[in-house]
């Protein structure tokens, strides 16, 4: 036994972290042991803190430590407007890149009755009151445009209807940059097939 | 903001582990939100009690939990066999590698007299007192054949002198599997002066 008892323990709980493998772990236990406790001890307290006391958002369910969000608690952001997500990392790519100053709801998934997901599950009873309450005029759906979660956003339009809210998708097609021939040919399809007017 | 507070927190926190960037560290963090925060708990407990309880073995150094770390304390080890190596996880590396049974002698690093590494941060002192207590009558330098390298072994011959030890050093040269041609210069010429009989 070279590692024995609590370093190994140490060892094998930092591979619950995702892209982390046995030799990455063992790196990290090292480093934090012999370079720099002080942060592995910070890590240890933010980690447990974090664990305990962040939940969801209320009003679009991304992860917050209070029950309102940052942004939906912003008198900044356009309330008209309610960009429709699957996940929390969704929303961080989205403001980085974009100058989007609306709203968010977070599904946490993509509609799957195969593995158990329903309507219930990705909150869509909460969305669909935020749609029919008033106050939202449009609702980008920024999904993946897997199988899946083309049937969310077909379902997600189904529930919209009846309320004033105009639903949009955002665009599909050839990435920028991106050289057609190493397009896959459903991407290329698509693109083509919605092409716009120059 | 779309990661406020203690979100953000816990991202920079897990910036402290070597190899996670922003974008890893942002990964990580909503995973064990999301998916595993019975896992993140384990993981923060485990890293708090290790970086309390982990300390040095007083005899070789490694880091252990106990006083005599589980090698030093096996009566199952050669204890006439000393390998000297630089980090604890060269250690984990000769066990995992070799069928080496013998014990071992950590420096913590290699002299570097520009970065303040001296014999005593290297802890040579106690490393003489064990060559010349008796009981050992070999000595392994498993040290990294870098010039500081060189000269930290040169200096643990020095100090073994008049003790009955013998000194060796593992062999440097070609790695096995190794194209010659893509084997750096200093390393070819060491393996030929190296060179041993067939």
């Amino acid at each position: 036994m070279s590692n024995p008892g609590l370093l190994n323990e140490l060892v094998a709980a930092l591979r619950c972290l995702p892209g982390v493998g046995p030799k990455s772990a063992q790196r990290m236990a090292f480093h934090l042991l012999q370079r720099d406790r002080d942060a592995g001890r910070h890590l240890a307290r933010v980690m447990a803190e974090a664990m305990e006391r962040i939940g969801r958002c209320r009003q679009c369910r991304t992860l917050s430590e209070h029950a309102l969000c940052a942004t939906c608690a912003s008198p900044k952001r356009d309330a008209s407007l309610l960009c429709v997500v699957e996940q929390p990392s969704d929303i961080a790519a989205i403001e980085q890149a974009t100058d989007y100053r609306g709203l968010y709801f977070v599904l946490g998934g993509r509609l799957s009755p195969l593995d158990g997901i329903g309507p219930e599950e990705l909150h869509l009873d909460l969305l669909r009151h935020r749609l029919h309450e008033g106050g939202v005029s449009e609702a980008i759906l920024a999904i993946s445009p897997t199988v899946e979660g083309s049937a969310t956003a077909h379902y997600i339009t189904g529930i919209a209807e009846g309320s004033p809210v105009r639903i949009t998708r955002i665009a599909h097609g050839v990435p920028l940059g991106g050289e057609l021939e190493l397009v896959d040919g459903g991407t290329l399809a698509h693109a083509f097939a919605g092409r716009t007017h120059l």
